[in-house]
Formats: structure tokens, C-alpha cells, sequence
């Protein structure tokens, strides 16, 4: 049967930012949500020029998110957006999610939840307050390899975890790029957009839930060593964290934007009593498993033993390879199944609700918030999680 | 500036059809694209379940695609299709296809190009009559790495090609699953629909595509050994063929549906005189390439070394992994593109019109008749390419 | 308890020579083999210089391999050599072995078993009328996951064999080195020290023998292109091969010594009914094996799941990786503990005798024979390895 | 010209341990080493067996290695050991090492260098004052791509040291194997015979070592969390630290003998300002570079592109893999030509001086202790190397 389009709107996303493009093409990509409306740059006419080139109805392409949350508003229920997309800078998350929440709109909004934990904590009381649906786009987590990794784990088939290894290593910040003005990097290395951290903020907490959303363990501690290699950078570049988590396993996340050469090579190896598990974002089909008295496997995408929710987030059967984009628009695709259960007032399902939320955006703050903490601060060595909301 | 967007219609596709909706996410990906209309199945019932699917307009969802073509015809300009894609079995290409040519439609149609070689060369000269873009969904040389391969040796950057070896192992026909009713595999084993092969005609024609695409070279002559592995099959599940190109390359081809656990290995090595190269489907984002006194080198998708026409086709910044259905984007991309060109009158780009023809398809058509014959023929030892269009 | 030392002499191997010193450390190995004595050249000169940086007695270093079978018979039992190791060019195989068998001494011999089919029967014969030992160093068979993945195969877990793909690419005969002199190059591209064949001869048989060991099948026909690419060459440099197998399995064979980049690129795949394995000799440690049902595993050496003969051969626990040596090695100890064997009247074990024979060399002369003629024939398609031993 | 044999006494070895047999193949493997002597066991009658099965003269089998040394020094110059080769546990590798440095014997020794820094130190400068030869079997840093590492490194080719990853998992104690009389892991796990580290001692240092080796760059200080994972163990099992390096390198080094199906997964990352490098234990013929402006590169060993250090440790051509007894047999070599320039009263070359020395090995037992006092006490967050030399 038909399901409806859902009708998304934008904040930020111009033509020339890059992660707006990427969350348009996974919106785009199963045919069940239209890009409708956008405020899609703090400058009108950037956001017109966006609005055109998207052949966008120009009476739906806002100065900004204020005009456009007044706007929409006041459209007829089955012509206004159904949901605003979140695509700016870290200090303009907070704004415009408070905003559209408040105005009845559900939201997915990109990483990291907001420019501080306080921010966050904030959001995540109006996001429950509101009843509405709030997705955060820790798009790796999308990958249907990832969803059997967190399976294969919860499960427990291969015992208690005892030993966690998630990496981040990147090298686009080797060289002072923000100087050049290099957009990205101009902004993820200003401290008044990006806030406390840059490459544990954008990358490191990437490696934190990705560690939460397989292992499903709680962050006890952590002892760092933050770096900031380039000169006249206020914000680290680089990261080298010893985590403990609740119940004794322990964990190494590195996270790097100085380390020449590599790409975008996401990582996580989890040991356990009874065998472990190995996934890598730059092959993302395939995850290494190996069991008590088997050679490690290769599980790959679309196998027949998959688990229910890898299958559901598998387009194309087995060698063909998905990839990035489609990892994406798992999470829109569950972000508006839940959606769509609530307007319907369904109880959305398990699979349907496997996607981020803001309760795991105010954990990666809280995990920045400690890490920074801790990471230039030579005398002490462990610090905890819980008490970075103390402060 | 704003492209309009383009409107395509469908036949096949159907909801059940595996390869239906994976031209559809290729079409919407980059938002250049509408899917308007349909004929989608020869049941009518079918047809319409998928347009109510796909949130079509009912009265732009046919039951046939004759009624789709002259319906469509009398539309408004601006609100008729721009072009159709053709996805059913390969017997049902040749139909639509004349019918839309005919009434000035551009077309999109699935490989290979037709049931027989008489078939495809008559398609052939209505697509030279009717000024009409014809593109044929070869999807494979869609990958940005792809066309860097073929820049590369069309560059002389390797010296002259000396030796090609292409493979394409599947095992999904490793058991008569068209016996259980598995929809795919019940038309590719069925003479009637499939044509004189199987295993060649549709994955065969792909190594021999991907192999002129990079290379260049025209195929002289083929020594082929064909097998039906499977009992009561009639048609090929596995060809291995020896190949000799105009002017002395040699090569090996090999593609396989019988080969147990293979998923979409295609992968090819081109071995010239001061270098090679080799690529691999399953990998898609890296190019390995070795030149006269270097190491072996991995080129990525997304650096910056890259050919202008690998560029065009990329989306993401190197390290976040592209897969199959951005390389099958980036054919309907240059065959719009193309399209635009020549509705508004001007010449299409090189860059523009790097998409497969209907003249590699009845390159392919002739590839498969030559292998079909040699291969079951035990007295034959060379095959001339250039015979096969007499007989 | 201790075992004696066994006395190796050889013939061929000075030190300028790249095999002989090969031979010599995978002998030395496990400290079970003492080289003794040695006809190391045809120039009496550099036999002597040889010997001496060996630091051999200089009594056992000989003018010739005819001087030395004299010398060496008649010396005391427990002081002279137990066998002979041959490691001379192709042309000069036969006469020593012939030699040396008949002076009642065991043999270990380089491949091709000899310079014609002719040589290699007759051969074959005086083995068998000797009584003794004749080991042929297809050293690849000497790897544990080559002797894991015959196990499996000969143990039917797979089912039966369908498909075998072997390739051998070599890129080091890409340039007429042979002209500026390089020993191996000269005497490998030379018919008169080569035999009929360069490449095919030279690691084509190699392929030949690692699909007959691992597979166990007996090759009916082959269909070759053989090719001269460099100018000059009266032998093949490389060559295109398809295979049928007794019992209706197929293959494809290719080597290559002038596919640029390649070093010692050997690697088969052997698909059956209900699975399949794959094995890569630049990765010896690591097996690929997909059963039925189950994801692909990776069989690392040293594993506890491995096969007796797998084990045998194994000398490091997994993940200290072993190489080319110890599979060398594995041929002599295997050929030297069945010497020991006859010698003490006791009848060698299965495992002992898991070795390349004088019939292993036989089948591959008789295969190189094959393709020769198939391959520089355009006119015949198939030709029978049964019909080689007519002519 | 002939190089003499150079003579090898062995103290432990005897014939159930694992890492003698090693050392006696790696001693072997050229042909430039004989054993002729041993006191391979505490207990006489092993010492005797294993004698027997080596076919050494039962006159220089020893009860202990006290008798050797009195023994060794009354034999004739040309019969005597040049050299004793120690291969006990880390509780008996000082006491001999002194005897026989003392009555004038070379040393190679099994790492780490001693039981503790304190021994360590004393051997030192029992070395230093003796003139002797004492080669450490840090055995990784004998693998030719670990050579070429350092020397790209060491040329500045990639500019300054940024950041350096390196890691040892391992499985094999994931369970308590020492309860059930595995003899490794019960004297490994033993305070008493492997000293105050069982995970940091035995593999944490090769890290340290090797990330030495390759960066030349001098540890500064340490930070790190040492976990005993399974109940009933006194020593570390695993082991996460974060490291700073003088001139303002980081690292990250972790270990582990628990990390559930790891063989010997010993690997390196080196990240500079201008490129890097990568290599893996278990795939050691390969060294991943990527300079500015290149493609990643994979160098391998027996190519023409490679340093003289390098080349000197390759047997083999290209593609014909060599693995861990080459790299332990190049550590031999190398100490046993360095003995032989001084034997011969000359300056050993660069090249020959090449292979882990005394120092190496106090620097290793300096890390060991400064982890081990930082590792289990959560109030101290950096450790000074410098610091452990002082207590």
C-alpha cells in the first residue's frame, strides 16, 4: 500500500556547504520524503539561488529559520512541512530545533546535538516535552553491517564485552586549510561555531556512539591526551582516549584530523569473552566476526542470515555495494516511519525507532565535555562522565 | 542557476521487480529527475498497485505501454515525459522502445539492448533516425574509478594494452532456484525471454563492455567453452571464453552464475606495456595502478588527481565510500544531461555523453552470439566478431 | 628421539644462481638435511668457489655430476651422500637423475621434471625400476593451506568440483632482459635449455600440478592461446588456457611473465557444489573456504581445526607468519623422511609421501606438450592430454 | 670468499619449547651458523633429549649452564662456542648472560633483556666494559619493510613525526590456559619468572621497541591503564597507553593477550607532517607510503626501490613472500657479522651493527616499569620515563 511523502524542510544546506547536499540525496533516495521548503543560508539571497537550483516552489524558500517557522505554521496541515531538517553549524543546532519542536514540527538535526552539553540538556527536555520525534544524524550507525554488529552483541553470542577499539583517524586538517578559507575547516576550527572541541566534537563522538549504539554500554570514564598539532588553532586536532566503561570493559578511541593520508577511516574492533567483532566505514559491507572454535567470517550485506534489522536497512542484494548515502537514509527512512506512527498515533516499532536521538546527542556532548576536560589537564588522570553535569 | 527537472516514465518495474527500483533510486538520487508516469507491469493490476506505491499521479499510471505512448504523446509538452526507462526482460526491450523512439521519446533501456542481434541492429538505425538519445544502463562504467581506468590507458599514460583479464562470478544459480519460482532467475534461464544465453547475455556482455570501455580495443575473435551445469537448464550458466583484440591484445573472460558464494565479483586487469591497472566492483572506490618504477599505488575516489570525468561522477569526499547506485545515477545524470543538450539545441560535452549507447549494445548482442556459437561448438576453434553480423 | 641427519649433495646451485640457494636454506631448516658435497656448476671453477662458500670439505666439491656419482658410490655408506638434489636448467635434469638413481641414490629434483615428455617417461620408468625416492619440487603444494584445501576438497565437504580457476601472472619477462644478460631470463627464453616452452613450462605447470593436487581431478583437454609478446623470444611468455576436467569439471588456466607489476601472483579458486575455497600464494597463511550456509571463513596456519598433513607442515604458531621456505622445506622433509623410511625397510606413511612425484612431473610435461601444440594452432579447438603421449 | 661458521651454544631451548626451536631455525636458515653445544634445560636429562634429537656430540650437552661456561672456555679457540644464544625465561636470562660475557663469549639473548630495570642496568654495563657482542632478538625489527620504514623516516622523507599508532593484540589467554599446564602461559603469567608484567613485558615492548626502531624518537612519558582481566592472574593481561615523545610526538600503544582471535597482530601507524606509513606483522613483505601529492603506495620487499638495509635482509625475489624466521634469522645474521668484524678486529659497518642492542633492551624494562607503576594507579596521570631509573 502507499504510504504518504513525508514533506521536509531545511535549515542551512546552501549550494556551496557539503553535508546539505548529502542529507537531500538520502532524503531523496527512497522516494518517501519531498524536500519542500528551506532557510537554507543566514544570507537571503544564498538560500534564494539554494531554493532555485533545488526547483523549489520560491514562495517556500525563507530570509530564514525564524520567517520560516512563522510561515510554515500557518500553511494548511497537509501543504506545511512535516519535519525540518537541521544541516548548519554547531552553535546554530540549538535555535532553530527549539523553534520548529516548539511549533509542533518533528526534527532531524545533524551531529553534534548542540554547541554545548548545556544546550543539549536543554533540548532534550523541550524534545520530550514535545512529544515530537527528534533524529540525530549519526549516520554511521545507518549501516546495515553496524546493525548486526549491535546484534550480534545483544544477543550475546559472543559473551561479555571486554575490550573495545574505535578509531577515527582523518588527515584533511594536516595543513592549516582554514587559512586558505576553506569553508569547513574555517568553521570546524572556530571555537564560536564549533564550540569547545573540533575534532573530538565532530569525529570523536562519531566514535563514541558508534561504540555506544554496538556494544550498548555505558561510558564510565576518561583519560586524554588532546592535541592541538597546527599552529594557531585554538581547538584540538587530534585525540587519544583510554575509556572504562560501567560493568569493566575498557576501551581505546583515537580520533584524528592530522594524520596524513587518511580519508575518512572509521573503525571499531569489540572483544569479547566468547569472540569479537571488526567493522571498518571504508568497507562497510562486510563485518568480521569470529566465534568460539570458527575461523573469523565475513558476514556481507545482504546475506540470508542477517538480522531483521540489517535486512531492513539493505536496498540491494549481496556484492552489490551500498554505501555512505544509503547508511544515511536509513535513519531518515526510520525517522519518518516513526513519524509517521505518531501522527498516526501508532506505537512506532523497535525497528522503526533505530535511529539516534537527542539522548545520545547529550551523551556525545557530555563524552566532548569530559574529554576536553580531561585531555589538557595534566594531573588528572580519570574523569568521569557524570560529573561533567555537575559543573 | 536552476536545471529544470526532467520527467521520466517507466515501463516494467513493477513492485516485486528487483532491478525496476533500483533504476528509480538511481533517477532520484541527485534530484534532477521526476518519476511521472508508468506502464509497470503487463498486469494492469500490477501495474497500477506500483504507481499507487510510488505516489503517482493515477491517471499517468498505464496499463500498457502502448496506451503509455500514446497517451503520453498527447499531453502538453511541459507536462509529458521527457524520456522512458525501459526495465523489463530482455525480450521486451525492442517493443517499447521503437514505440517511444518513434514518438519522439528519448530512452533509458536496460542491457542488453535486445532479445537478438537482428533486434538490436534494427534499433540501432531507429535510434540514428530519430535524433534521439538512446542510453543503455552499463551501469559498471558509471564508477568514478572506472573512468579514471579508462583516462588513464586512453592517456597512453601505461603504453599499449597488451593483456586484459575480466570476471564476473556470481552463485546465485548454483541451485535451480527458477524451479522454486524465484522470479529473477525463472526469466534468465528462459530462452523465451532471455534470448540465446543466460550467463553471458547478462553478465557475460558486462566484462565485455567493461573491458571496451576502459580499453578501447575492438574485439576480433573469441574461443569460447559454454556450460549448462545445472540439469534441466537450456541455457548457459557459465562461459569461459579467450579473447584476441585488433591489434594483438590478448585476454581472458570469465563470468559464472554456478560459482558457489561469488556475490558481484566483477573485476578487471589491464596489463599494458609500462604499467596495469585493476579494479574490482565489490571495492569500487579504488583503483590500483602501477607505472613503470613506482610501487603499486591506490588511487581513491574523490582525490584530487583524478580525471575530470571520475570528478563529474563523484558526490563525497574521498574515504566516504560510493557504491552501486551513484555509478548507476551517473548514467541517467550524462544521458539527462545529454538530453538537455540536445533539446536545447546545443552539442553535448564529451563529459556529457560518456554514457553507454545503443551501439555498445549491439556490440554486446554480437559479443554474445559469437561466444554462443563458438562455445557449444567443439570444432570451432576462433569465432570472428565480424561474422556473426552475416549469418 | 633423534633422527639422523640426512646427506644431501647437489648438482647445479653456484652461487651466482638464484634456486640452488633456495633449495640449500629450505634444506637447512629444521637442522635434519646436511649438505655434503656438490657439482655446483659445469665450470669446474666455480664449482670449487661454490663449495668453498659453503664451507665444504673440499674433497666432495667435483668437477661434474659424473665425477661425483663416481666418487660419491664409493665412499663408506655412513659417509657419503643419501641423495641428490637437481637444480640445473631444464636440459639438464635428466642425465644426473638418470645417473644418480642408478647408482642406487635417492633423487629431489627442480621443475619440470625434464626438457621433453620423452626424457620425462623414461625417467619415470628408472624411478620405478630404482626403487628409489624421486621428489619434484612443485614447491607450492609444500603450503599447509594447500594441503588444508585438498583436504577439504578430497574429503568431499564441498561436494563435487565444478569449476577450477588457476593463474600464475609473473611481470618480469615484460622487457627483453634476457638480451642485457640476465642469467635466468637467458636461459629460461631458450629453447635449448627450456624445452618446448618458456612460460607454460616454467609456471603454467605449476599451476597444472596445484589444481591436480588440491582438486585430485585428472585434466582431459585444454584449449590454449599461447602468445610471444616480446620480440625475439622463440618461446611463449604467456599463455590463455581452458580446461576440462575427467568427471565434467572446467577450468581456466592462465600465466603470464609479462603482466606488468606482477611478482608471484599464483592463485587458484576452486568452486564445487556446496562451496568453495580460494588460495593465494603471496598470502600463503590465510585459506578462503565458504561452506553451505555459512558466511566466508578465513583458515589461518597454525590453527587448531587444520588437517593432519596441514599440521605436519606447520612450524609457527598462527599470526607468525610463514612463507616460501618452509613450504620448500616441506617437499624435502617429507622426501627425506620417506628416504628414511625405505632405508629402514618400513613402509612410508601417507603423510611422509605427501610429496611431488616423477608421475606429478609426467602429467605436467604431458600438459605443456598439449598447450604448446593447442596453443600456436588456431585450427584445432580441443586438444586430449592422452593423444600428447601418442605423437 | 668463505665466511667461517660461527659456533652457537644455546642455554634453554630444550625440546617442548616454543622459542628455541626458532631461534635454532632462524641460526640455521644461512648456513653461516652451526649449534654445536647447549645446556637446553634446568633439568639434565632434557638437556640430554634434546641434545640427542639436534645430533650433537653428548660431550658438549650440558647439565647447566655453569658447567657450559667452565667447559666451553677449556676447549681449543677454533672448537669452542663463539657465542651462546639465551632463550630462558625472563627470571634466567641475567645470570648466564653475565657468565658467559664474563668468560668471554658473545651474546644473543631472548627479549625482554631481563627480569627487571635493575639487572637490566647491570647488564648494561657488563656489556659496555666486556667489548662483547649482545644482540637482543627484538626480532620485528629484523623484517626488511621494517628497515625500509625506518630509513624513510630517518631521511626525512615524510618530514617530522606527528603521531604514531601501535598495537599487539593477541587471544591466546582469554582463558585461564596456564590452570591446564600450558607451558608458555603458565611461566609467562608467573610474577616470579616473568617479573612484573605478564601483557607489557612480553608484547608491550615489542611495540615500544619497534615504534622505536622506525621513528628513532626517544619516549618521554606514559599514561596508561593495565588490566588483569582474568580472575586469578597476578600479572597484566592487556594493556592501553598513551604516549608523548621528546620534540612533541604522541602515540598510542596497546596490547593485549585476551583480545579474543588476534594471533599476532603486532601493527604500526607512522603519521608525519608530509606523509605515512603502515605496516602488519602478519603481512610483513608489504609497507603501506603515502608521500604529498601521491596516491597511497604499497612498497614490497625485493623491489628495486628499497634501502641497502633492506635489501640486505630480503633471500628472496619479489612475491615469493619471506616471513618471521627471515626477520629473527636477520637479527642472527647481523650480530654474527658484527662478531666477526670484531673477531676480526675490525669496525663493524652500519649495515652490520643493524639488530636491537643492550640499551634497546634497557629502555624496554624502563617502559615496562613506567606502565606498570602508572598502569594500576588511577592518581597519577603521566609517568616520566626518566623518573623509573630513579627508584
Amino acid at each position: 500500500m502507499a504510504k504518504r511523502k513525508f514533506k521536509m524542510g531545511m535549515v542551512g544546506g546552501s549550494v556551496d556547504a557539503f553535508i546539505g547536499e548529502v542529507h537531500r540525496k538520502a532524503a531523496r533516495l527512497d522516494g518517501q520524503i519531498e524536500i519542500v521548503a528551506g532557510a537554507f543560508s543566514s544570507s537571503p539571497e544564498k538560500s534564494r539561488k539554494t531554493g532555485e537550483a533545488l526547483n523549489l516552489d520560491s514562495k517556500r524558500v525563507y530570509d530564514s529559520f525564524e520567517q520560516m517557522v512563522e510561515k510554515e505554521s500557518k500553511l494548511p496541515k497537509n501543504e506545511r512541512i512535516d519535519f525540518i531538517s537541521i544541516v548548519t553549524p554547531n552553535n546554530m543546532h540549538f535555535l532553530p530545533a527549539k523553534l520548529f519542536l516548539e511549533a509542533g514540527f518533528h526534527v532531524v538535526c545533524d551531529k553534534p546535538l548542540a554547541y554545548s552539553l548545556k544546550e543539549g540538556l536543554e533540548l532534550q527536555k523541550l524534545v520530550k516535552s514535545s512529544g515530537k520525534v527528534f533524529a540525530l544524524t549519526h549516520n554511521y550507525t545507518g549501516y546495515p553491517m553496524v546493525k548486526q554488529a549491535r546484534h550480534i552483541i545483544k544477543n550475546r553470542e559472543l559473551g561479555k564485552v571486554l575490550k573495545i577499539i574505535v578509531e577515527y583517524p582523518q588527515g584533511w586538517l594536516v595543513k592549516t586549510i582554514e587559512k586558505e578559507g576553506q569553508k569547513q575547516a574555517s568553521w570546524r576550527t572556530d571555537p564560536k561555531k564549533s564550540g569547545i572541541s573540533c575534532c573530538m566534537g565532530d569525529i570523536g563522538t562519531h566514535c563514541e556512539n558508534l561504540a555506544a549504539y554496538i556494544t550498548g554500554l555505558e561510558l564510565e570514564s576518561v583519560c586524554a591526551d588532546l592535541t592541538i598539532y597546527m599552529p594557531g588553532r585554538k581547538l584540538d586536532d587530534d585525540g587519544n582516549v583510554l575509556l572504562r566503561y560501567k560493568g569493566g570493559a575498557k576501551g581505546v578511541l583515537h580520533a584524528s584530523q592530522i594524520s596524513f593520508g587518511e580519508e575518512n577511516g572509521l573503525n571499531i574492533r569489540v572483544y569479547c569473552e566468547k569472540g569479537r567483532i571488526a567493522w571498518r566505514q571504508e568497507e562497510p559491507n562486510y563485518l568480521l566476526v569470529q566465534k568460539e572454535n570458527t575461523p573469523l567470517m565475513t558476514y556481507t550485506r545482504g546475506s540470508n542470515y542477517l538480522c531483521e534489522s540489517a535486512v531492513r536497512g539493505t536496498r540491494l542484494p549481496a556484492g552489490h555495494p551500498e554505501a555512505f548515502i544509503e547508511a544515511f537514509a536509513n535513519i531518515y527512512i526510520n525517522a519518518v516511519d516513526t513519524m509517521r506512527a505518531i501522527d498516526e498515533g501508532r506505537k512506532p516499532t523497535e525497528l522503526e525507532k533505530d535511529f539516534p536521538t537527542v539522548e545520545d546527542g547529550v551523551k556525545g556532548l557530555a563524552f566532548v565535555k569530559a574529554v576536553v576536560e580531561n585531555g589538557f589537564n595534566d594531573n588528572v588522570k580519570w574523569t568521569k562522565i557524570a560529573d561533567v553535569f555537575k559543573s
